[in-house]
């Protein structure tokens, strides 16, 4: 059989033994559903060291889109806005899930280069908006992601740029953190200065496309939002009552540096991957490789030769200029890579 | 160490063996995000057997919660009521999931013996609800439980005589089927007679109770509500990106008739349990022991005793009378219930 | 022309002149929109004199279910429920909107006679909630209604003995008033004993009911709801841009105890009718008339008498007891009741 | 006394005698409330008429604000987007109401010169749309305004040109009317020919800024959106219980041409003032003038004149450029008028 050669989503990628284990570790016995249990009560500890914060809350759930959604609709009344990137995933692959779980706060999508919100486009949408004038919705929460949907990092001073202007109109901070071993891989950077240090109320801390079966966090930095995201997430069928599995694979993400080895990793995949594409005729980057994703135009002969070899990666990514993503998880090998680009040469060659 | 002895929940229980191998299998390789993938549309032929008909549709989540809510939120119009019985999972334990869901809808708690709804009191509220007058909710969607919250089991006749009522006035029909395992093993139906054969629409068919990590499907027997339901799923974040784990869990309840088995012991369990416990002065069944759920008035000293031994079980289940539950699943054991009902033997022979 | 006996309503009636001399008085020259004018100024000022209050905030919309619906919306969370009367408006007569303007909060129905809701029935429910529980909606309103919907009357001591119980639970309170003078008018009571001084922190002080074109105003005795209260307003379409005629009404309703005569004059019509058609053979009235309605059960030969003589009246109004409700305004005249119970009991004669 | 120069909108003019004189007329003796009685009927067949449609139905409310959330309310799915000018009303001053009565569905803003919706920035917008997938709002409904906030006219053929894109992709259409007087006075078409005729399903017939005192009617030409939009109205607090003064209103409106008498009146007057204005040194015209609205550039110290003498308008309208609205009635006078240029010439000359 030949090689598997995915490249759609982190999430196409097996699950990583850490997690597999942790799960049949955690299934010994009876434990107490509904986090009235040890592997939750141990992940919250975990997680107060991990992020050098004593008061920080945590609230499990199994997708990424619940998590922005409660977060952002803890956060926001149902007549504020959230100002994220026109880019971000919540605002183009969520069908609307923070607009629901906020009973219909706007989302603004800002500009910023490859992903990365603009200080500058920030401002100005705040010092245009109409604060206290209850014919306009009013600004209530920023929305960063990190790594952003371009697969850029932001530095902490970056986040914190745009934190201090978001305070400055009194909103709160979000960060979908789907990414964010890859990010803190990225610019060596803690997670307390990733997040908290740098303004950051609320994160989503992501595992899934770590290699778990699908653990993400909403990490609560603000003890202002943590009543509402309790009920948040039982009233949108979001608290499972086997908590004990979420726990000890969120327990699995700290231990060992897990979280950081399978980021390094991916990182280091995509990055030998931009290289190798790139150096093909007719491959150019749409966005610098900051992270484990890597996003090029290339000739249509190239892309169909990929498609031939069965090659999973998200083809039309974006639609102007277009271009296509691939993504390297924990399980991406150098073989993998190494074929991917002979293919694409193969097509290159024959061009 | 001593037993544990965890009659809280099903959820209490480790995982079925059969689940964590259902796991392991289908973490091989890469396979395509989001239903993409063979173990979902496997367990959708599958589904389509077990049901004996191939028209269904299904989408998998991860709690029994978010099946209802998506379930009823898809039926119903953000002006309608669900009638269901007052001590229904919806209407007590789910922090208004349902509402959420739908926008609003209202439900109309019902009477009825012992969990089952009264078809009576079905008639009579809708002989009495204004059908078309705008100013009133109107009836949208009955939805039943089997097990009921009380333990007891429709049989495919109890049903058919409440769905007939409900086509009348053109009532979408759910059930819930937290325990539909139960239900079935109790009634010595199939799962097509306990559901659209009498009636159903859209079935919340659960395997956790059933001894896995957490796989709930809404089973949809109508079409009219399945693009309602797909994006109703996605946009309230209940779409897991990893669904290949929950298509092998469900494959894996059904294959070697597993939910079955783990149904029958566990209800043998119970009846042995309530047995057990009626032999003691002073303990008085609440309702017939009809599944896995044991419902029972006891002496306080008689819980003080359990409790001193660690056992887990739901004290004061409900008020008034006031009573306690006890539940019983595929992980327990005849010792177990034998060490439970010496501990409260003891208690009622020092009383 | 023969007399017009229309019973069916206060809304039914003619608007009492006071109410157009107010909109043509304050139709002259140009006012800015949206409040900044002096008629709604003028309003608030009047209020704060009118229930002795000087920092009450008050909003005009133009029905009551809206007045109701944005109350309570501003002061309960999604997750929270609001206590009530089973027969209140808010329940039965306005389509769900306190749900929908909460975005799903839950209203629980209670009981107590003749539309009082019952002391006792509050504090058992109450004591049975599970306060803190995540899996249940939280009590977060009581809603009353004065005059209740069957027509009868609290006295500012029953008011207190309610929201003594609900401040034990931390509720807000919430006052429907769509009938408000007309229950100061029946037990002699001042507005601020009927409100704020009784634990209200939210009324609906009707002016529809009195004569008025369409007016209800939310005045507020708390400031913590006053920013919800303001944009959800506005956000649900209530903010009508020519607020002076809104304003100009809301000031004659006070001016010259119009409110007071009007609601006198009702309340002494209905008590007339009362006395007249519980004189006749098989007419009983199934709550006390303690304000200006009457509901009586009578004989069907009656009711069709009345039909006949085009006389209108909510035939039917609740099933058990079957009954029918009769309704007076300031405009109903002596001369109208005495037809209505001469047509009755030419029907009782002929019986 | 000075004359009153205000051009800050036609909700701050006083209302029309016409309308004035429908309300007294309809306030003889009892009437039916909640649409059974003749005045509301009435208008409907006047309104079947009026748009040539004899299968019309029509739901009048009290806001403009209102009007637009309950049509749009009724006609898209949550997960819905809702494709519109950036301009637009609904975008920019109603607090998001349609997002509040459409349980957060989306409303995308759209490019276009001077208010008028690009075909070419709607067709591409579609076809980026990722129609079916489930990640993704999907487009449901366009939403046009005439007059466009910028104060233009669609011609029927432009409508028509927006509208047969929006049917390539099953959507419905709905027309903020709040000005549709003055854009059928702009461009001599017939109200059917400016709605169902150019493919409208509902419109948004406004009243207010003809000279009501604030009655808007939501006029569906499609009988799929009805039952939706008389439970929505409803269910929002926006069912007048004294129907008949509304239904006067809407007849006057109607009555003599009184809507186009008016509008061609404000029509005028705005033109004239723009030509008095833009003769002025540094008065520059940012959108042509199509109806009564217009929007200029003006030097600082003609603000400033205008602001001493006390004239209204919308000062700093929008930002980039900044410019300014002024506003003509049914009540605006060429006195007022002259005075107003009289005014800004003073502050020009003097500069």
């Amino acid at each position: 059989m030949s090689l598997q050669l995915d490249f759609g989503s982190e999430n196409t990628a097996p699950v990583h033994p850490a997690f597999v284990e942790a799960l049949t570790e955690a299934n010994v016995g009876f434990a107490t559903n509904f986090e009235a249990e040890e592997w939750t009560a141990g992940a919250i500890r975990r997680l107060r060291e991990f992020f050098e914060h004593d008061r920080l809350e945590a609230f499990t759930v199994t997708t990424g889109t619940a998590a922005n959604a409660i977060a952002l609709g803890a956060m926001v009344p149902p007549y504020g806005t959230i100002l994220c990137h026109w880019d971000a995933h919540i605002e183009t692959d969520e069908c609307g899930a923070p607009e629901m779980f906020s009973f219909g706060a706007r989302q603004v999508p800002l500009a910023g280069e490859h992903g990365r919100l603009s200080p500058d486009a920030l401002a100005k949408h705040l010092s245009h908006a109409r604060i206290g004038v209850v014919h306009s919705l009013q600004p209530a929460a920023l929305s960063l992601t990190n790594l952003t949907e371009a697969g850029t990092a932001y530095t902490p001073d970056q986040i914190a740029a745009l934190t201090a202007i978001a305070r400055r109109y009194a909103l709160g901070v979000h960060l979908d953190g789907a990414r964010f071993a890859n990010a803190a891989a990225s610019v060596a950077a803690t997670p307390a200065e990733l997040s908290w240090k740098a303004g950051v109320d609320v994160l989503t801390l992501g595992t899934t496309k770590s290699g778990s079966f699908g653990v993400e966090t909403i990490v609560s930095f603000n003890d202002r939002y943590n009543v509402g995201l309790a009920y948040l997430r039982k009233r949108s069928g979001h608290f499972s009552p086997k908590t004990r599995f979420l726990g000890a694979q969120l327990q699995a993400y700290m231990d060992d540096d897990r979280w950081l080895k399978n980021a390094r990793h991916a990182n280091a995949m995509a990055l030998r991957l931009s290289r190798g594409l790139t150096a093909l005729a007719g491959v150019t980057l749409v966005h610098p490789v900051e992270g484990n994703e890597v996003f090029v135009q290339m000739p249509d002969a190239m892309v169909e030769r990929l498609v031939q070899r069965d090659c999973k990666f998200q083809r039309d990514w974006r639609p102007e200029p277009r271009h296509h993503r691939f993504v390297c998880s924990w399980a991406t090998t150098e073989a993998q890579v190494a074929e991917l680009i002979a293919v694409a040469q193969a097509a290159s060659v024959s061009a």
